[in-house]
């Protein structure tokens, strides 16, 4: 018999992806949907591509006794609300699965980078920072989970071999990143009009974008030390999608480029959704799936190594990293479920 | 010296786009600019591609005393507003050309589309319906302008001359029409998102969208009796360009492509901005023009006539043609600071 | 054990999609492609995409032979290339799944629209028209399949509850379709170069376009009496989707949307992948999926039936509905291994 | 009386944005139009957006002699192809702007750069790289322009206030950059396919693009000591835009966004087509005119300076900066005929 889950905010991309994916999941039966300003609202109206799998789920307002005994929730909510929910909820359910940015950061690294104190610090060390591929001992049964934001995912992945082996400096990082506009959610505000965002390229969050503290923090833990990075993410005309294009310098001498495709290729060996290309990775292979593409170049010239990482934002960027995590907490083999295969063209 | 110019509402699209053209006319100058949302921003801020022509204009509130004397005033607002303050502008300025839809139609069919009442229909005989291809001889300096929409315009140039000459019936006219997601202007509402408009082609308003009174009333003028219309408009994942593609059924024998062709192109003969192309024409090479490109084919096959309207919907569409009548209104030349290149590609 | 398939021209974009969708089919198992344009190049390098599903695969130049015992032989070839290699093929393997033009219309109709005589016509009545919602009945495992194309399926789809009851007039049937780039292949010409096709709508095909036929025939077969349709194709800006926008007049009196709608309903009442909607279908609603939204309107303002269908150009359109046909003629449950839900956003 | 003018290349995007602009050049008009591969084909006919202003030039095939006495010709050939023109044509006529790579860089770096040596490397000296905002004073009547390429202009725009001012060190520079499709041209490769450049970020021509050899000689002109540059191009899912990300690191103490961005205001002021903007550009507010949006950040936390660049890349990338240089070689106003106003949105 399935596992019994929720989706709290299935309004959004990230919720309307969770059901998606949820809904071929062989182990995993999604029994309630809750969207406070949706709430009444079947979710085959907004999102009728989902009408087939759930022909009468309808939106709830979000209630956390309703959700009493649930093997599984998964929290798609905006930032600063899960803190609210968690300390009412966690007793409640068997499995969190939070996909917002409350618990994935130390207190004070959280309160450095939004600018405010931690309403639940007492809770943080019951979250893992979701991310298999690197932290994958830490996702136990008995641990909630933060999964990481899109562009932490992809450059933590894109940079993690260089830092955990010694290869790259672990200061003078750059991280420059492009994203599809389904990035910035479904709420309404002029840069996600698609007259503004459409045949343009937008940088924004300069200097002070709060997913720089998840990269450093992911990429510290990574390397054993400090590591900072300059983040800058840019928008760019295409709805999913995530390309991290990362800058670094080497820390040890002799490195060819093929010396570093092996180095990525034996620290991935074995991953389920990760592929070290050859080529240079495009998002496109990834749409839909929650694979991610990376490679690496090393610049003899200018002495700078080149690291890129690719994947869908909604998908090993948010949903479908979600889900491989809650498939470590259910004990269930890490790839249930999930679609490996991106959809090209 | 230039005529000096008032553009009300100039934070929409419609508006910038009045700026952007009217910046190149070489006889009519912006004084005064409002935007009752945005009111004590910089134009520049909202369209950086404005700041090198109007460095330190910024958007005033709308007050109507602040436009006393001016030549002309250009009305870009939502539906209804015109209404509400044509009646104290009128004698305050030289020349009025209302961009919005309160004064396009008689006060019976506006209420048909509209579903309420005209608040100022002792006002609607002082205006002409500023398609000049059309209607040129009724826009003069005593007249004040109501411009005609994306679709109308597009519509009404593809089947004028079918209908003017009797070539079509005046029944059974289907106007299928595909715009870009500006049509919708830059008020925030979800089917104007980038990632819910996207990759995806959306019909809408299907059998009671208003402009079809708009088309019905043009093409009635012109053919001097009742046309009815079904016009069904889609939504295509562009920023600018609408095309219509209509179906008649022949009112006469004996038609070709080739003689409706050469029909098309008498019509249209000395026009400035109305090209008679043979192959189908494309939204694309009349981006940012005042261009209108049309042609037409008649199907021997299953006795039909099939007619191609393509233009920008914020240039011929709206602020071009705006600005083509106001060079009537003022005795200009027509074409006066008009753009009538497309950007292609 | 799983069926073992060919794909016969694999480096195009069905042949990919192929691809995609048979690498999540439990019973087929795809053990060689072919494309002599790229023979000798691995799946992976063209498609980075499949290189988790086929890491070893390399695409073999065609060689009829070497098909020889294989259960299921898709054909994903230029039109005409078919015709050529059929009657060498159909001996050597168990089932074929054609996805080109060549096997879908008779004869006499086949030199109508495409020009010249057909070069295998005794092999035309060994293939059913891969249609399984209208044609199901005539897909059996004695049979070959010609699966119809992109346009086809989503008018016939469409228009067929119309047809089929009586319910519309046979003739005056008008089919106004927006198709995605893709839908012209992999081929490299300029009008699907994106600095061409992006930012634009481009009609093509007037009158004359080859996939009138097929639709004529279709909806002739579904109403047992000759069915005239003018087909005008479009090109947007999006890669994958095509909808159909379908006018038709009323055969009986009495119409009403709802009454339509309940037909609709009725008609494709238990099938799995056609969903008749309240709302307008959108082609993103269907991205990825062998989905197929529906909608209808009865306008009793101009006395027209006005039908909406939604499709995956590549799922339902092509690959897909090539599966599902190929589920028939295994005795498979006809939904297998296929996707039903759209990705959206 | 208007300059006579022709341009070689004329079916090519650069091509088309030449007549585009020069169509309203109030100075210069064009007489004759080349394209070999499309010889005999009038330009309306490939580019409809050009019909009104070229009604009946034709694409002639190239014959230097037949551009004997004109005032001005414009190159817009293929790389490789000006080098054997050049020696013929520079006689037979009064000015030349080649918009091609072939005379942009010293014979060395031409040959490190394009693995080949230069064919007419004495004719090197008689160019003057045309980046008026950098050079101008190398733009004389007695020199002909060898026009810098859209890569090139937008970094080195965005980095020049640094470089010349000994602000930032000439080592470590990086330049990421994101180009509109338009960018590659018109030629038939799969990678300008709309279903492969749609919907996705690509990085191409990592380590070794052939622009790097321009943007690093135009800063080092103008640091007057060697710099160096790690440039990594990207194609975004756009028709037109280029924007340049910059990464350099400080070489004095005491910097600070403010004093940066004013260094920038005081380095451009009376520019007519530079714009320091206190936001991150965007290349939507450029498209389609001669103007080039800059801003630059100092960060503090990782002390690095972040510059960006945005323009057009057919505009300020191409063919208006070469418009541009041709108005200093007739002596003309430098803005003659150019757009400066972006089409927003």
């Amino acid at each position: 018999m399935a596992y019994q889950a929720a989706v709290v905010g299935a309004s959004g991309y990230t919720g309307a992806e969770l059901l998606r994916i949820l809904a071929g999941h062989p182990d995993i039966a999604v029994t309630t949907a809750t969207a406070d300003t949706h709430a009444g609202a079947p979710v085959a109206g907004l999102y009728p591509s989902l009408a087939r799998a759930y022909p009468a789920l309808t939106l709830d307002p979000l209630e956390p006794a309703a959700l009493d005994g649930l093997d599984l929730v998964f929290l798609a909510l905006p930032h600063g609300e899960s803190q609210r929910l968690a300390p009412d909820l966690l007793g409640r359910v068997a499995h969190v699965v939070d996909l917002g940015a409350d618990f994935r950061l130390p207190a004070a690294a959280y309160e450095q980078w939004y600018g405010e104190p931690h309403r639940a610090p007492q809770l943080l060390p019951a979250f893992a920072f979701g991310l298999p591929e690197l932290f994958r001992a830490r996702i136990t049964p008995e641990t909630s989970v933060a999964a990481p934001g899109c562009y932490p995912t992809a450059a933590a992945l894109a940079l993690a071999p260089l830092l955990a082996g010694g290869v790259a400096e672990p200061s003078g990082v750059v991280v420059h990143a492009a994203s599809g506009v389904s990035g910035r959610g479904r709420g309404l505000s002029a840069p996600s009009l698609f007259s503004e965002a459409n045949e343009t390229v937008a940088p924004y969050g300069l200097l002070t974008h709060r997913h720089t503290g998840e990269i450093e923090w992911a990429l510290s833990e990574v390397h054993g030390a400090p590591v900072t990075v300059l983040f800058t993410p840019h928008l760019v005309p295409m709805t999913r999608g995530l390309l991290a294009s990362c800058y670094a310098r080497p820390a040890t001498a002799g490195l060819t480029t093929q010396r570093l495709v092996d180095l990525y290729r034996e620290f991935y060996a074995g991953e389920p959704f990760v592929t070290v290309l050859d080529e240079p990775p495009t998002t496109k292979a990834t749409l839909g799936s929650n694979a991610a593409h990376l490679t690496v170049r090393f610049d003899d010239r200018t002495g700078s190594i080149l690291a890129f990482g690719a994947l869908d934002n909604l998908g090993k960027g948010a949903a479908g990293q979600a889900v491989q995590a809650a498939n470590l907490l259910l004990g269930l083999p890490e790839a249930t479920g999930l679609p490996a295969l991106g959809l090209q063209p």
